[in-house]
């Protein structure tokens, strides 16, 4: 496994001039989006360049759930600018815009597919070297920083995919709590229930060692391992961060210590997830996403329709971990235990429903829409659905229990209505 | 914080030479011991390497508790063989003298002292580009695998200190639980006691945000940079495993999960410590290993006096936690709960005597040398342990609680005797 650098603390965005200084960057650019590039954070960044008397261009039209035209948009500024170095400062589409900027215009002669994953793209390894890029995350979800993945929606056949390699990951993320005073209700929301399945799907995803096939030369190894004794770690600490504190950090902005702690549990789900893997919840999101007909969340200032990442991959959440607990059902009755159900009477084959309940009722206490059903979908659309969820087997054969296509239309039924 | 990659698994030592080839290697130098040299982890690598048909040198002149003089040794070896490439086979002392000796090779015309830390040495900043090194553990307990650390003994002056860096950590730790099985019962029981001194120091050293002086630059902040919420999942996760698995490890050498558990641990430890650092049992260590008189440790199969880097460390444990506890008491009696203490009826102003009474009846039950007194010192020596702690400033400046030399003096004290 392997773990980006990372820095914590109240303020420590401040440094970030110095960093660049220590890297010799000469020309750096920064990467944001529109709503952004008003707000705290981005200002933080740009006292500090200026003084340390950093060179820099600002690019501020990253999309939120970025697409292969956007991400397009952005690689032609990285490569007009030729910048020595990349500043991410954002969610995760920005930090995942910035990586693939950082990439193709390291790489100017490859095509586009020729990194995207198989087998929409040709998942080609990367082997130029990139510019350093430092992700400063403002949402407490992603682990974008953390990650050598990056996602985008391919519009043509209306999915999800990625680039993902190890060479994409940050060389250093900036955690700095101060920047997640500024997310409203709802992206904390969203962003969390994204920490929330990180943290699940790692810890019960296929172990490490039963994953095939297993490429004998270490080097082939994909990012995504299964689940391993590392990854476990940061996913039930992660877990217990979420149970700890992801309510208090959506209902109240001014409590510092839960979106702290919300913010460092986002990176350690991530390193958890980005050495382990993520499995059915994120598969069956990039669909979810993808498709989306008219549904527009509160507290997301954008002019397209959207599901939020975080949302997309919670609705199913109850529905999947009912379905995979009979591969290792005590993980998914600790889990249960740890976001709060009482187990001491609970026998180990309800250990799915029991996951399942518990997850309904977190859910419904913090007010998230009702399921499939609430924010769009029908029956009549669990064949797409499932369509476009085939294509994501980089991370659905990580799920513990194999899925047929019927299986995956009886989540998508299963996940219309939650309550 | 930093983490080196590593690789986990039985038997994953067998693609080394895939490794090299990845690398590139051409001329590989191979560190290991006169012991270890006869002994299947060597075999294992020596296999691999032929194998992938890796052109090597073997050293095996590694010195157990390494000495100036043996990392010149070393040091000599790896500048006229021009490697590209190191592999280190062996426990800490080996891994140690490795990564000296691709420092001084990779920086020929520096000065010994150069990079030593201060104030015995100039504690140079590394800027020099350094060959890749693998390191294959045979012991748990150092988690040289994962630390910018190597330790060594200056004959000189009769004191153990050493070369700090994150540009000396390996490039890849190889974790393969089966080296483990060939470990006589007290390198198991003393590199255990290691990770235990790892884990409840870099839990207990000065939280991060609490040091002084904090560089203002970070590329100048030292490696051991005070507890911190990442490094305290680690060392809580390592303390929990040696709670569960050490004695059951030195007791029987077939237990393989016990084995492979503390092998894991002790690279969980060095994760943590590696960041946060570590304070007064190690400081003390030095030393107590450095003024050796004549005790020769049983299942050390070596020609000179040596006291094992964990047993120096542990000997002082209970005074050492005794003394910090009044400035993080809950952090101690967490640790005592989980090495087994009942603490529902204890008083948080008890929590150092707690801590201290649960390691003495721990050291008890594992057959351990009865203080400082047994392994030949006595009051008389106080002075002299004394003045070879003071240089070990880089060390002991973590401790959470600030010391005289009358504090230092009263801790060798009460650790002449334990029971």
């Amino acid at each position: 496994m392997a773990v980006s650098n990372i820095r914590y603390g109240e303020g420590v965005t401040k440094e970030i001039g110095m960093d660049l200084q220590n890297l010799g960057a000469r020309r750096v650019c920064l990467m944001t989006d529109k709503n952004l590039s008003q707000l705290p954070p981005v200002n933080a960044v740009l006292n500090s360049l200026a003084k340390y008397g950093i060179n820099f261009q600002m690019y501020d039209n990253v999309r939120v759930e970025p697409t292969d035209q956007s991400f397009l948009d952005a690689i032609r500024f990285a490569k007009k600018g030729e910048f020595d170095a990349y500043v991410a400062v954002g969610g995760g589409s920005v930090i995942d815009t910035c990586k693939a900027a950082n990439l193709y215009a390291s790489s100017p002669t490859s095509d586009f597919l020729d990194y995207v994953n198989a087998p929409i793209g040709k998942g080609k390894p990367v082997t130029v070297p990139l510019k350093p890029l430092i992700a400063v995350p403002t949402t407490a979800g992603t682990g974008s920083e953390t990650t050598g993945v990056a996602i985008f929606d391919f519009k043509e056949l209306k999915v999800k995919t990625g680039i993902a390699s190890r060479a994409i990951k940050p060389t250093l993320g900036i955690i700095d709590p101060l920047h997640t005073l500024s997310m409203p209700e709802r992206i904390v929301a969203n962003s969390g229930f994204d920490v929330l399945c990180h943290a699940l799907e790692s810890y019960t995803a296929l172990p490490y060692n039963m994953r095939s096939p297993c490429p004998s030369n270490p080097i082939n190894r994909p990012a995504y391992q299964g689940s391993n004794p590392i990854s476990d770690v940061w996913a039930l600490h992660a877990l217990r961060i979420v149970a700890k504190y992801l309510k208090r950090a959506i209902r109240n902005p001014e409590d510092h210590e839960a979106r702290a702690n919300m913010h460092l549990a986002s990176a350690f789900a991530g390193i958890g997830f980005g050495n382990a893997g993520v499995h059915l919840c994120h598969g069956m999101s990039y669909p979810i996403s993808g498709l989306v007909k008219t549904y527009k969340p509160k507290d997301y200032n954008v002019d397209h329709s959207l599901v939020p990442h975080g949302l997309s991959v919670v609705l199913t959440s109850p529905a999947v971990f009912a379905f995979t607990a009979q591969i290792h059902p005590e993980r998914h009755l600790e889990a249960a235990e740890i976001l709060g159900a009482d187990i001491r009477t609970a026998r180990i084959k309800d250990a799915g429903f029991i996951l399942a309940e518990t997850l309904r009722k977190f859910l419904f206490d913090l007010n998230v829409d009702d399921g499939l059903a609430a924010i769009g979908y029908s029956k009549a659309d669990i064949p797409a659905l499932v369509k476009g969820t085939l294509p994501q087997e980089r991370v659905t054969k990580l799920s513990p229990r194999p899925q047929t296509e019927e299986d995956l239309s009886a989540l998508f039924e299963a996940s219309m209505k939650l309550y």
